[in-house]
């Protein structure tokens, strides 16, 4: 990692799971020095990460927000603030290439001549399961984990995800966004062979002080979520692993 | 993240794909307090983030290597140390959770009564692709990934993957360790159905100077591998994220 930034440059930065000490070093020092940082919703706060005279510019990216700022109208901002020779900051959630639109980002800019790099993050979706006692991966229940969006139902046009090949892939499946659809999701699990009774678990607002996890089976989760009034964010985790308490 | 490390415990510590800037601020400060340190081949080098009186042992982990001390051996020495009062942190390459054993130190800890906790870290599934330039997930073209082990191939009485399944997962396959077998996981690929023309990369040393990026499709990747010399540890991207180039 470069240890200044570049007046004129962006830095897409993954601000891991939301608890600040899970910044990485890298990402810490790179809003230390921003002139301008663009923070999305479930991003750390960077407030008491940056310079007094530092500009902070919220974009609010969150699901279905009717407040969120256009991911073009974001891509420009990044444009605008780097052009007139800012260091910029563009703190996301998680990490900028997992479900963080940050592909999109580093091409606009580099397509308007701007330098762009990338600081990777720690991802929401093997932390926040940590954190509820769950390893994605476990010598004897899991050789690998799948992670998948939930924000369109299994079947739907705009999915491009083969849940009946998840239900047999072998793999701990990790659903982000998912509890909206998470009955459908379920369901089409089961329908591709995958037994009712495989653990699941879901975990809401994985580092706050809010965090809540509940735990039962591909049969009895999506019912256990709604009867709890489980909110975005969460997290779903299905397979053996789910029965696991680390904590 | 508990800001004081104490003694008689063990932190299981996620050091990130290699570059020390990538390390957590939770997992920097907990070296900085160590007064043991086990420490895996593919973490950073903790000489420079320790006190000058930390003891630091090196567990020399990596695949089939003769000289790995046993994983019994590495629960019984954090077990010991933690026990004698020592602030033991266990660092390890990548996230403890994400193939690296991190489930069963946890629990071995806790069976003994030792105190133990987890700090999660930046994967190299996601994070090497990244210094590749490529996004594990970009709208428009991966709405998931997976990633899994391929230290066994396909059809090995000891691999629980389901490569046909993966094959029409629809997400795209990160597979770690997989270079040794990756004629055979290629196959495995092929038979279930995904196109031999599906971009495919293998980034060798993904953070090193050496770092190396061989790009091509499922039908070549393989023979890359094999005429370049590529050797571990190495991560194999297949999936039409791979032929984007984002450096």
């Amino acid at each position: 990692m470069r240890s200044e930034l570049v007046p004129g440059t962006v830095v897409l930065v993954g601000g891991g799971p939301g608890d600040p000490d899970l910044l990485t070093v890298a990402a810490a020092r790179a809003l230390a020095q921003a002139d301008v940082v663009l923070f999305d919703h479930l991003a750390p706060d960077p407030a008491p990460l940056v310079r007094a005279d530092a500009q902070l510019i919220g974009v609010g990216k969150r699901p279905r927000s009717v407040d969120a700022v256009r991911q073009d109208d974001i891509n420009a901002l990044l444009i605008e603030h780097a052009r007139r020779g800012a260091r910029v900051v563009r703190l996301k959630g998680g990490d900028p290439y997992v479900f963080g639109r940050g592909g999109e980002e580093w091409t606009a800019c580099a397509a308007a001549g701007v330098p762009v790099e990338v600081i990777p993050g720690v991802t929401s979706a093997t932390s926040v399961p940590a954190a509820a006692g769950i390893p994605v991966t476990h010598r004897t229940l899991s050789q690998g984990f799948t992670v998948v969006s939930g924000h369109v139902p299994p079947g739907d046009p705009g999915s491009s995800v083969d849940w009946a090949a998840l239900a047999a892939s072998g793999t701990t499946l990790v659903v982000l966004m998912g509890v909206k659809y998470l009955p459908q999701i379920s369901a089409a699990l089961v329908g591709g062979g995958l037994d009712a009774a495989t653990p699941a678990a879901v975990v809401s607002h994985g580092f706050a002080a809010d965090a809540v996890t509940l735990r039962g089976t591909l049969a009895t989760i999506a019912d256990a979520a709604a009867t709890h009034g489980i909110r975005p964010p969460s997290i779903v985790v299905i397979g053996d692993v789910a029965a696991l308490d680390l904590t």
